[in-house]
């Protein structure tokens, strides 16, 4: 069992994170993994992935949506749900993460899973949109083979907890490299307070996390230990996806502009959102329920007043959060061995 | 004085029209103009051009914002102000309408006029941001004469009224040309009731027309008299300015996907948004007045829910006000000639 | 067997129309069905859908690939692929149509087709970007039952012809629903010439229809029947996917200009993009073959100058071949029952 | 007569910077600058403002237009110019630089300077598109007083060397504050070399900086004296003005990708653009120079593979250069006194 970044006394960023550091921390919000890590067919070919569901909170989603935002750091990838999420600024299901190929069977086993609780879809009420993250982890996973099935997704939804999501080699992280090391699900968390107003909001952000050079990495601004382990690892196709939860009452627009802010934080740590990147941001608030289907015709909302010094905290927290989260990623991650005996050492840390 | 089209017995779309068909019919909205038509050097060179000014309500429009959004249809135009709207979602000044050139003057005379209203600005609080759309008026005015002052921007805030505006050949519409005929300013409005809600809302638009070849036109959408005087214009660079105003309690994501409906009213009048027209829409809601600075940190909003019919209804307004104000630019625009005798004929409906 | 608007004396438009008016008048470009038109449990379950697929060209689409763009024209949709289109302005694959819930499938069933056509890529190459369009076929299709599989889709991709594509009530179109009556797969196309620069370009067009009220037809335009019979049908959640395909040199960001237009054919036809239509456009020209990888550093494009007519000419093709497309899957579509007995009508073009 | 952050012994980054380390690197490229510095009415109003002048080439820049793009880190601001860029992927006159409310001034200036060389705008052809970018100097400068005139602008571009760019408080950078110190003009550049390929390039940036608290300052990236004064400046509506340079061969697409990255530099020197910040990028490749019009239907252009390691570098160069032209601001600035006697300390760097 390895360690989060923090507790091997690296401290990112100023402001002070919630008790589990972890996305789990804005309230109602759990992850679920389901880890795949076996062989095919007995010789080179290798399940080495997985399944992550981020819940943006306990109920049906479908029935009660949240507010969302996305945004596109870099566009060589796959997410599916976006143009809808971009549209109508919400999210109606939870956000699934797998690798590349892996895609289909996760929309299609969280729309069973969606279908299952809401009889009324695609009968008396109108279509779900599905929201899917991927990257590519083609070096350790046989990917061509799409372990990962519908019923994993289930697994994934089903196993969610607002415990401390594990982290690094598990769920969808299992086959991610990140600068060259082994990568995968990192998470991290900042409070934004305001004494005077009474006002205290949670940011959490958890990252699958599967890009970088070993060049790259901006390892002065973490402790590291100097007889560190050359990466040999040439990635090609890297992504990361960040999810990023909080419960601050934000408009889409509002919301965008703080999922905006986790590019700093991926950018400190060394990445130059390269070509071959899928870097996208999922971002959703907690604030506010929205019933699918209501009799009224006008809503009321609460919004952040963006004059104050809370918006600019929010952006702060944003950029701290995403870098810590990329981080523990890299700390938490055990070495590990898929496909063709292809081997992707852990990053040490620390003294 | 020529006639709206809808007085040549000639009704576009399905939805209700406003008392005055035309975008004061949304409370609070006012309209002013200023016209240039005269000679600048005795001979050829000649100011056929001038200033049209939107305000969205009669109070201080930097202390009291007002929701709004922009949508590039076609982006070969120069219109100013639209990078902070699209950011903030607010618009804090009046929208001013001129001549591609005459931008920088209509800038500056409304930063005057809004600075003397707001002594604070660039002393103890930020800047201000101005909205200002422009077409290409230069085959009938002298363009490059720059004949439009800040001093003409002033006025034309300080002529706006509630009343029915002026149409046709005034204001920045004075040298505009719509499919190859007298175009320029024109309006119309649309209400949109559901009555077991007891809810009404008025949309209105503000067009300055200035696009189209003569054989691009819909006529037969339209009564036209068989005999029409064929234009000999061909356009280079046409634009549409579309201002569509409402009071329906919308987000800016929601507003504009309401303004984004503008285009659809502009195809069907026979634009194709050719390569060189600047066809962009600016759009505001007079629902809620959002102040400058306020002590709270959270602000309430109310808001449309999207999945009643009235949103379609106000998505149906835009496209028929929009289509509506079009053709008014040109059954109420009168012959004009200006620069190096330049003429350009109105175009003659009805019977 | 029914007829194509313009075999019933209905033009569309002024460009002229290829030789077959299809989209496979575009040099290389196929169409291929597979239609599910089965009772599901013996009662009312119904498959009453299918899938389509549109090859830009006959060769390896991953490793030749093709300009690209997308655009949305609203939004409540699933369209999978656009990220990536967006960001590197390519297709490498072939473009599906299938029903909401069957996109995971079709997805699951092109990726393993393209897997076999290309073993590098997972294991030497990165991934594939898939783009799978989709509507909502509910109201004739036990859409929960998800019939449709990844075999359709390969079968689909087999089927792909370059003759007159089947139209109406085929393949994707099978359950779907225009206006309230029969509507599903339609095609055009025109044909863009200068004939002083001896340049002749083909544009192509095949919708994908499901969306509109009956009351918004705009039938006055397209000789209609006075016997029509009554709709009544309410539509939730329509959409329409529009894929325009041209052999015209365009980089994407000229090809986005041109598919932009699409629209106005949609508005023409009545609609008003309503809340809670997926109306999506993606479009590709074939005029150069794009290598997945080669050893030089710098290609060398061509692409037209914007300033002359022919990107004007490209503009109206692409708003006219629309209208036309959309129309012909009304005219083509007959009368069919799905689930629950539901059935819906043709519409009668026509004398 | 103060020093570029490298010459005092700081690298910021990897690639090698050119001969000048400055934007002028770029072939063809020349920077002017017009520093206003004087009392306004002898008391305490001031211009502490300026004009700067980047010019892509030394020829008529209408009629030989560079490849361009824009990207808005954050939104607000009053830059103009934007909408035409976007759509057409062009940049045909000088951008311009000043403050806020020095904006129509500068327009203005710039028009009349493109118009005297090109008497065929607004008479023969088509209008001209100005790019003009802004901060908000109001704390040193008396902003109110608008005391930039057009015929500072035409100076500024009469001024444009290729020499090493002044950096610091000149131009329009005189009154800017940057992290609570003196900011204002910085530049930087990178090579870009493949030597196997024998293809080199470079790029270069040119910022206007005028963002971020003291608090935010990474200094711990840049060696800096432990005794530094303590800024008490709380800078109102920031902005960083990020104009990128590159003789490489890109499409607009292509340079939108890269310019993006200017964002990874601006958040490694600790900003989180902050809500009030109006943070923009503008880019060009002198790669193409684009005739304003010509007989040729069809173009040419080279552009580069996005699969080779060449875009990555480009990508990386885009960052590495805009953090050190930030720091450059910075370390070239020298303590500045404006409006009511407003002082800004300089930030002392190095031993």
């Amino acid at each position: 069992m390895r360690s989060k970044i923090r507790e091997l006394g690296v401290n990112i960023g100023k402001l002070p994170v919630g008790s589990k550091n972890c996305i789990t921390d804005v309230e109602g919000v759990s992850v679920g993994h389901v880890t795949l890590d076996f062989p095919i067919d007995g010789k080179n070919t290798y399940a080495c992935t997985g399944v992550t569901a981020i819940l943006p909170h306990s109920g049906n989603l479908f029935k009660e949506k949240v507010t969302a935002a996305s945004y596109v750091i870099n566009g060589f990838g796959k997410t599916t749900g976006l143009v809808q999420v971009n549209e109508l600024g919400v999210i109606e299901s939870p956000i699934m993460l797998t690798n590349t190929f892996g895609v289909p069977a996760v929309t299609q086993g969280t729309l069973e899973y969606m279908l299952k609780d809401n009889p009324e879809i695609g009968i008396s009420t109108g279509t779900i949109n599905l929201v899917v993250g991927e990257c590519n982890d083609s070096y350790l996973n046989s990917i061509r083979s799409c372990p990962v099935t519908p019923q994993h997704a289930k697994e994934a939804i089903q196993n969610a907890t607002s415990n401390v999501a594990d982290e690094g080699a598990v769920g969808a992280g299992k086959g991610m490299i990140c600068f060259g090391y082994k990568g995968g699900i990192g998470s991290s968390s900042r409070l934004v307070t305001v004494e005077s107003e009474n006002l205290s909001y949670t940011v959490g952000c958890l990252v699958l996390s599967n890009f970088g050079e070993s060049t790259e990495f901006q390892a002065e601004r973490y402790k590291t230990i100097p007889e560190q382990k050359e990466s040999t690892i040439k990635p090609t196709d890297g992504s990361i996806i960040i999810v990023l939860a909080t419960d601050a009452p934000l408009s889409s627009r509002q919301l965008q502009r703080v999922i905006k802010r986790c590019g700093i934080g991926l950018g400190r740590t060394g990445s130059h959102y390269s070509h071959g990147s899928g870097d996208i941001v999922i971002g959703f608030t907690t604030a506010h329920k929205i019933p699918h289907s209501t009799k009224a015709f006008i809503e009321t909302r609460t919004q952040l007043r963006e004059d104050h010094v809370v918006m600019n905290l929010l952006f702060t927290a944003a950029a701290e959060a995403t870098e810590e989260a990329i981080i523990n990623s890299l700390s938490q991650a055990t070495t590990t061995t898929g496909r063709d005996k292809h081997t992707v050492n852990s990053y040490i840390f620390g003294n």
